[in-house]
């Protein structure tokens, strides 16, 4: 079955729950807003050319080893040792623009690695939205949208934007949505969309980064739209797409 | 530790997800709304004796061979061959009173067996709700909300009704909560509270009961406090709370 028509959006909330959503034909976007996604989408709109995502903190030493310039987050902060973490605002275009940087994070990358068999694997945040949404609809594919969630619990952040990516690929573009998941995060998406950050003042993600003083950070990674860019998986990589 | 203070209130939207919360020092309440949980709620106020529950129909087919009362649901159906299913409108008094009922379920009796090494577990449906907020109040002891949900996957009613027990026990009982998941299930229930049926009417179950002419167990199910009764698990059987 190559294409099907209507095409359906499911939300995944955990990436412990993704073997009983994966497949071979579905499109899967990875999500983790605060803030593994926000910063790849940053640095593919400020001109990085690779990102190389990696599960372990050890693997990203080696690749240091090498040369390699490297960014390491764990438990929010980053890891000795490394130039990078996971803050969006540290990828900026002179800093990045032509480099390749191999990223690992607590949660993201394990989302991206366990995703890898899908038709195609897409990164998606608040800062893309749109541009995203979008060209989802032009695949007229299944879509599955992975939460990273935090150690593999449910989060809100991620809930809020799968809710935003499947209201828009309902009402814009036809998909069908039967999972309970994706009508809860509909509705949590319609209650916090006019104040995405004042929404999430009790979530656990937004106190733990408030404690290490990210308050910029997560308002950066709550604006829609700002990097327009599409970075997918290609290989062990991940690039940006052209069309 | 045997006693905190305060103490928390968890979520968990699915057995798959359990290893992440489990502990031997908290409470377990199994929730499955639509229609396990119910229909044990409701037999307890009716009279049955003892509820043993069993994960496969295999092990529920040995019992009916040794002349036990049986009752087996998969996929929204009565099995064929057992007298009972998990419609809480056939345990009536008439047919429960003093008996013995050996149970399989196709979501709930497996997320009981999964709970088993708690500090206690017991049974909630929205036909116990109060009785039971009332008594978790009481034990001043963690809570843990454990969604049967549908194979593994996150549903609608499981996490209204966890909604509804966190908001009783946070707001009567002074209890943390602390994870996003009891976040979105506080919303969910909060918009949902005024009429569950119609919050449901895109929820897969619902629609799945709904192919199987069952609208009169779902709304059976979703009217509260009609069986002030606590279901708890003692050994291999489950019995009516004694206070």
């Amino acid at each position: 079955m190559e294409k099907i028509n209507p095409p359906g959006v499911e939300i995944c909330f955990s990436p412990l729950s993704y073997p009983l959503f994966k497949n071979g034909e579905s499109i899967v976007v990875v999500i983790d807003i605060l803030r593994a996604t926000s910063a790849i989408c940053y640095a593919f709109y400020n001109g990085v050319e690779f990102i190389i995502p990696v599960g372990s903190v050890e693997e990203a030493t080696a690749y240091k080893s090498k040369g390699y310039m490297t960014a390491a987050e764990r438990h929010g902060e980053i890891v000795d040792g490394f130039e990078l973490g996971n803050s969006p605002l540290d990828y900026i275009p002179e800093r990045v623009k032509g480099e390749t940087i191999v990223l690992t994070t607590t949660n993201g990358t394990q989302a991206i690695e366990i995703s890898k068999n899908a038709f195609k694997v897409v990164i998606g945040s608040f800062l893309n939205l749109d541009v995203l949404s979008n060209w989802l609809i032009g695949q007229n594919r299944n879509v599955i949208l992975l939460c990273a969630g935090w150690k593999n619990k449910f989060n809100m952040e991620d809930t809020l934007f799968a809710g935003a990516v499947a209201e828009i690929l309902i009402k814009r573009g036809n998909f069908i949505a039967d999972c309970d998941s994706t009508q809860a995060a509909l509705r949590l998406y319609d209650l916090a969309r006019y104040d995405l950050y004042d929404f999430l003042k009790d979530s656990s993600h937004r106190k733990r980064l408030a404690r290490l003083d990210l308050e910029n950070d997560i308002k950066f990674c709550l604006t829609l739209n700002t990097a327009p860019v599409i970075p997918v998986i290609s290989g062990k990589n991940i690039v940006k797409l052209e069309e």
